[in-house]
């Protein structure tokens, strides 16, 4: 690992997929290999991206217009990325982060009908061009993913957008599955109904993989 | 006046240009000739847009990326389009809006230096492309602007935008100036030096005519 710039990991599904536990996991372990590692999350991730999270994610606002939910997403994204990604990847760090911008092809594009190019377009404004080095996507269905939100958190907890049906989750899946096929290098498909030990066994195989540029 | 659809008049002009008095004097004035008039402001104006300008103002929030402004403003505009100003203009109503899309083309556009194609294509998307009948455009030099921003408020009240220095406002003086000379038609401009009655004469002659569809 000479590279000057870090590598740039990105972790997708719907949720109740499990990435939480499963990045906290790998970031410990990709720090005891040595590497310096930077966690963050979508929406939020900065003050101002915290901020723009608490607009989007409130239960209230039901009033919210599919195209106000796309820019907001890539509002917070864009900060994330000029004041916590591109600058951790200069120097050389590893990144995690929770959702990117697959998760608004998938949740604005495919599940709210928006459409995937114009999505595209704007979170392409949102980044200046920067894309995830690889990504995991954590494929479970919605029933099952359900079931361990519920079992997590109980019913009262769910937010703005957990709070959506079978429907909607279904196109979100859909999306997620035409993306990775589309890209089948950098998108990566995790089994998400194993159990904790075995996923996060092939999570480490794949980025270490990855980071030691082994083309698999 | 048979249009089934209202008329979408705005307001734009760099800070203490004088919008806010003349909007609510002409509000007032058309009410007066009988019609229906939805006064509405950017950011902000709903719910969710109100949430948004407290973000995007704040004048703590020194660290904001240029395209998360960019975004926001974007967002809180696609709300009010969506929750506010399209829904009076199918009833039939005249519609106010302090600021809009040009001021997003001019402060941020120019001002930020993001550059006007693609703060223009962001809004396309915002907008689904609903664009004024008519803009005011309040043309006054920025010292002249501050000089009234300061008497009426005091230094310690401006906000994140307004505390910019002379350069950012020239080069956002300069972009209205472009914008009204590429688009005649749609932006008039309103020589904001003159005294309130003066302007306010001038503005009723402008919207009278628009509305009387009286091509000047």
């Amino acid at each position: 690992m000479t590279d000057r710039r870090g590598t740039f990991i990105t972790f997708e599904g719907i949720d109740g997929a499990g990435k939480t536990t499963q990045i906290q996991r790998l970031a410990t372990w990709l720090e005891e290999q040595g590497l310096r590692v930077v966690c963050t999350r979508e929406p939020g991730g900065t003050r101002i991206g915290d901020a723009v999270r608490s607009v989007l994610l409130n239960p209230r606002h039901t009033e919210m217009a599919a195209r106000t939910e796309v820019l907001l997403y890539a509002a917070s994204r864009a900060q994330l990325v000029d004041q916590v990604i591109r600058p951790a990847l200069e120097e050389g760090a590893v990144v995690l982060c929770d959702r990117f911008v697959d998760a608004s092809i998938a949740y604005q594009g495919a599940g709210l009908g928006i459409g995937e190019e114009a999505v595209r377009a704007v979170n392409a404004f949102a980044l200046g061009n920067l894309m995830p080095d690889l990504t995991l996507w954590f494929d479970i269905d919605w029933v099952q993913a359900r079931e361990r939100l519920l079992a997590a958190r109980g019913l009262g907890s769910l937010d703005r957008i957990e709070q959506r049906g079978a429907d909607f989750f279904d196109r979100v899946a859909s999306a997620f599955r035409a993306l990775q096929i589309a890209e089948p290098g950098r998108i990566r498909r995790i089994d998400a109904r194993l159990d904790v030990e075995a996923m996060q066994q092939e999570i480490k195989r794949v980025v270490w993989n990855h980071i030691n540029n082994d083309l698999e």
